[in-house]
């Protein structure tokens, strides 16, 4: 087996060099060659690389390193408005503007950005998800002026490595694998699965500076907090509504 | 450059030659050294091979040669019931209960789909998306016994290849590579992004069988129409309201 997939980790820190154009295009234009439904590749990337651009959607990601040390910034969205488009200029009716359309677009779109991911790092680049896309998914459409029936759902850095973070542990397979029907686990066996985090010395650390009793409250309540989840749930419903996903 | 990637395609037809379980395991292990949110991996996996149960779940991917000749055929869910479940078990507030937590669920598991599909291919299995997983959604969740804050969100078949497709074009990359900003094609750029679709005489044959004027008419009025989507659109939601990501 190839060993890269195993040994992979994702890139917090890059190098100031900028990447290369024709290279990152040529990455793209790879990937592209990743499934997509009906071949309609229903998705754009936008890539920011101009300095004060940069400065400015790195902001909306709350200056992480991963966003703020990279020399690119790709912002991967959903996209059904070529395609529909394209539609209406043939005399189609192009009924794509409800909330299955995204869910399609959507998909197509995190599909391309993994390849990208894949493709980039096997080049030797570093790559990042920012997960923060969804957060501020409104502020960074307008700088990046999408149209209707597009929205970001996945955004990714990328440049050469400064310095790769650690490989970082994955629970058990079978304790998402599921043979022919999903198996509930209970207590005991939960505790077994996330063993492997709530065993790491590192995340020992992060339970004391928060002062919290155990992992799952760090998580739960400091990192991914249900007032912080409940407030982007409104505003990226109300950001599907505004580009038309949603009626 | 990788080859691999460039020649990529999807399979729709397989040997009946059954997947060996160990075999998939490890490729959905290495497969979850993809990217995840936070290190939470927030997705399931139900793989199907029992006879009985692929005849049923083929079904609902209205027996498609990609689902009905598969010898498994994976479901990729979109999962906070595990993560919610130990957190809950731990004494903490787990606010995953809505929809950005779906968002960010639905990420993660589209990810490791991807990832799944090329760590596969690589290794000489052919798969293949069923982009009907949303079509009937409910009754796929009903039959792999997808608990609270479980969805599918991606379906592959994986097996041995019996012929694998011909490569698939795409759109040249300017066409969805956007620097620093959206910027919207006219008319013109549009029928040149899409001219390798209209150009194929292949897609001549579509337009004349669905006895539409062109193209476009053909993949939003017969393969994807607006009264499909918009009715996938409702039951999709219900399922995500349901399943507890909506309220």
């Amino acid at each position: 087996m190839d060993n890269y997939f195993v040994n992979r980790r994702s890139c917090r820190n890059f190098k100031s060099e900028k990447i290369d154009i024709k290279k990152l295009t040529e990455i793209i234009r790879q990937a592209s060659k990743a499934p997509t439904c009906g071949n309609m590749q229903l998705y754009s990337v936008i890539a920011t690389m101009d300095e004060e651009n940069l400065k400015r959607l790195s902001a909306f990601h709350y200056n992480q390193p991963a966003a703020s040390t990279a020399p690119c910034i790709l912002t991967i969205c959903a996209d059904f408005n070529r395609f529909t488009q394209w539609c209406e200029s043939n005399d189609a009716d192009a009924g794509f503007d409800n909330f299955h359309s995204f869910i399609v677009a959507m998909t197509d779109a995190v599909i391309l950005a993994q390849q990208i991911v894949t493709i980039a790092e096997k080049e030797g680049y570093g790559t990042c998800y920012l997960g923060t896309v969804t957060y501020n998914a409104e502020e960074i459409s307008k700088l990046l002026k999408l149209p209707e029936l597009v929205v970001p759902v996945a955004s990714l850095s990328i440049g050469v490595p400064e310095c790769i973070g650690e490989a970082t542990d994955r629970i058990v397979t079978d304790g998402f694998l599921h043979i022919e029907n999903y198996s509930v686990a209970d207590e005991k066996k939960l505790e077994e699965i996330f063993r492997i985090h709530t065993e790491n010395p590192e995340n020992e650390k992060f339970i004391m500076e928060n002062n919290k009793e155990n992992l799952a409250q760090v998580f739960s309540e400091v990192r991914y907090p249900r007032a912080l989840n409940e407030e982007v749930s409104v505003s990226f419903m109300q950001l599907l509504k505004k580009k038309g996903f949603i009626k």
